[in-house]
């Protein structure tokens, strides 16, 4: 079942400009019809470009937890839809008017771009205030409903068309397509909540979870001379492996309650954690996570993103401890800059390469989905 | 029962140097030896002074709600006790170093000054990350055991004893000291939470809790041109005062929730409240509060200060809402140092004098401690 073919991948940083390559007048996404059934591999006609649109060859998606979710039905999603939100690819081709990436630097067919999986609009009130997530014309890189005219909104395609406005940003050609390709949802939301956090050198963290966006957020804190660094996980392989990515401890979520606090008190000579990083979204998580936080703590909760039952909190302990809470969905424009910055400086000092665990071409995207949700790897990778 | 004496009142804002008036060898405290009991008046002799102490003749004190709390048992308080942190009055001895005030300027007999009430070390840890309430020798007048060799560490009280390092503050002659009296309890937490909140002009405000917190919490979201300025409380007498201290609108917390909900609605244009403050520490309107705030809004929790059952909220909503939670609890002297600042700003567009509605001298204050028990009025003074 599993189709891995590590050993065999094709060079994928290597930059070879697709200006080469005559676009065809079809080409290929893959649409999710009906929850339960396999996507269905279909061609359409790419779409003529307009003022500064951009047309991109996808070289590599990630499938993201989320997109298991909305695949397997764990959560609503538009049907029918081209799932696949993390992504990069060569430009083929960019419209009439010509375009810029996010720097405002003139982009070129060849170019190896990602971008930011929410396009906002830049000038609403939401905008404006710097929560970009929340723009009153949002719209997702596959979140989105099929629209038979121009079909190629998703990353499980061979094609991606970029609308005008998009926050588009070069990859450092030193980081390879597999480190880069959870940079637009993972890496970037983690970037987001560091912005919050602010700066973390010498302060203790725990981070709650450790997929994806807890190895990220365990290397960023690392990173950023956060110390100790504590991981938190029910599954022993996933905590362990943190500790490649900077953890100090590896803590097993199934423990008892009292075990994990003593376990922090000595670790932080009883003081607590002066930031806990929630990500797994599960209620009794969160309710543990805001008892390790020290006096004056953050808690950064980034994990919720599907309905759950209410958590139970003590606001006479949020109000005495002096104890904030912030909530994180998705990022700016700004994260992804930062997070683009974070792993050309760090991705040769953790194994973000490793998390890859599977690489498939479109045409088996439904044995890549299967796969990634059958085993249960960090990601699996659909190569174009 | 109401033994106000308003129009009789002394003019209590006359500075009048205690330099003139000997010390006497001994002074009164009102010792609570046992809830349920009154307190019972006794003398004691004064304190003599060392390095940089400062013995002050308390002018006016008044009865903060956590006073009746304590006084009726309704919450720990250590026993015997001298309660009362809420005070002002003039200094009457000066140790032999010398004292400053907070500034670092000279203090002197006959400056009428407050001071912190929490006292704290500013060396520790806590007190160097700007976390004083929290410092590791914390002490806070009116609060603590009552020690026998110097029981003048409460407001109920001739004099008040201030050890070295207590945060003075000399206070502006023209502010009334009933309106000064109330400043280093509730005006400068309030500061404490509008330094959390950070610039609120053009940022609409709901206040929870229309007491005396919720009146200067009120005014100076109005004093710093937030608007609309709503605030929310069961009592309409209560509610309908906030109209006095800039309130754009008074909301009956007893409202159905759908209909606040409504009012809020019309009132932001649809948006919800950027900043919501909590002051009344009911699980259920903290519960109302978290729905209230707009998408990326501020919620500062500074009202459950004693225990009450846990409150139930949706992390989902915290996560794609962008929502944050600080909890407040006492304050920084920097606070009491801008709650100085405010109150002679505002202090004659915002009626905070109408606030005391009854003066008893310290050899009745059981009897003013009922008349606040029964007759809740916002806050009764204890004047000397």
């Amino acid at each position: 079942m599993n189709n891995s073919i590590e050993s065999t991948d094709p060079p994928l940083s290597e930059s070879v400009p697709t200006s080469a390559n005559p676009i065809p007048d079809h080409a290929r996404v893959a649409v999710l019809q009906q929850i339960g059934k396999p996507m269905a591999i279909q061609s359409y006609p790419l779409p003529r470009l307009q003022g500064s649109e951009v047309l991109v060859r996808i070289r590599c998606a990630t499938i993201c937890g989320s997109d298991l979710h909305s695949c397997f039905g764990r959560r609503p999603t538009p049907l029918p839809g081209v799932l696949g939100h993390e992504m990069l690819g060569q430009i083929a081709d960019i419209g009439p008017a010509g375009a810029a990436d996010y720097e405002g630097s003139s982009l070129q067919v060849g170019d190896r771009v990602t971008w930011s999986m929410v396009w906002s609009c830049g000038r609403c009130d939401f905008c404006r205030q710097g929560l970009r997530p929340k723009c009153l014309e949002l719209k997702k890189f596959g979140h989105q409903t099929l629209d038979p005219a121009n079909p190629f909104f998703g990353a499980m395609a061979d094609y991606c068309w970029l609308p005008e406005r998009t926050a588009i940003f070069r990859i450092p050609s030193e980081v390879p397509d597999r480190v880069v390709s959870p940079a637009n949802c993972a890496t970037a939301t983690v970037a987001a909540i560091f912005r919050q956090i602010g700066e973390c050198r010498g302060r203790s963290v725990v981070i709650q979870g450790a997929g994806m966006l807890g190895l990220v957020a365990t290397a960023m804190a690392a990173a950023g001379g956060a110390g100790p660094v504590i991981a938190i996980d029910p599954d022993p392989r996933r905590s362990e492996r943190t500790l490649q990515f900077g953890a100090t401890q590896a803590i097993n979520a199934t423990s008892n309650v009292e075990e994990i606090q003593a376990q922090l008190q000595r670790l932080t000579d009883g003081r607590g954690a002066d930031i806990v990083i929630e990500l797994s979204g599960q209620p009794a998580a969160i309710e543990l996570g805001i008892e390790l936080l020290a006096i004056g703590g953050h808690y950064i909760l980034a994990g919720s993103t599907f309905p759950s039952r209410a958590v139970q909190l003590s606001a006479e302990q949020i109000v005495r401890r002096w104890l904030r809470i912030s909530g994180v969905y998705n990022y700016n424009p700004e994260d992804l800059r930062q997070a683009l910055v974070f792993l050309a400086a760090h991705h040769q000092r953790f194994p973000f390469a490793d998390l890859v665990s599977g690489s498939y071409p479109l045409e088996q995207v439904n044995e890549a989905f299967t796969h990634a949700e059958n085993e249960r790897p960090i990601r699996v990778a659909i190569v174009g």
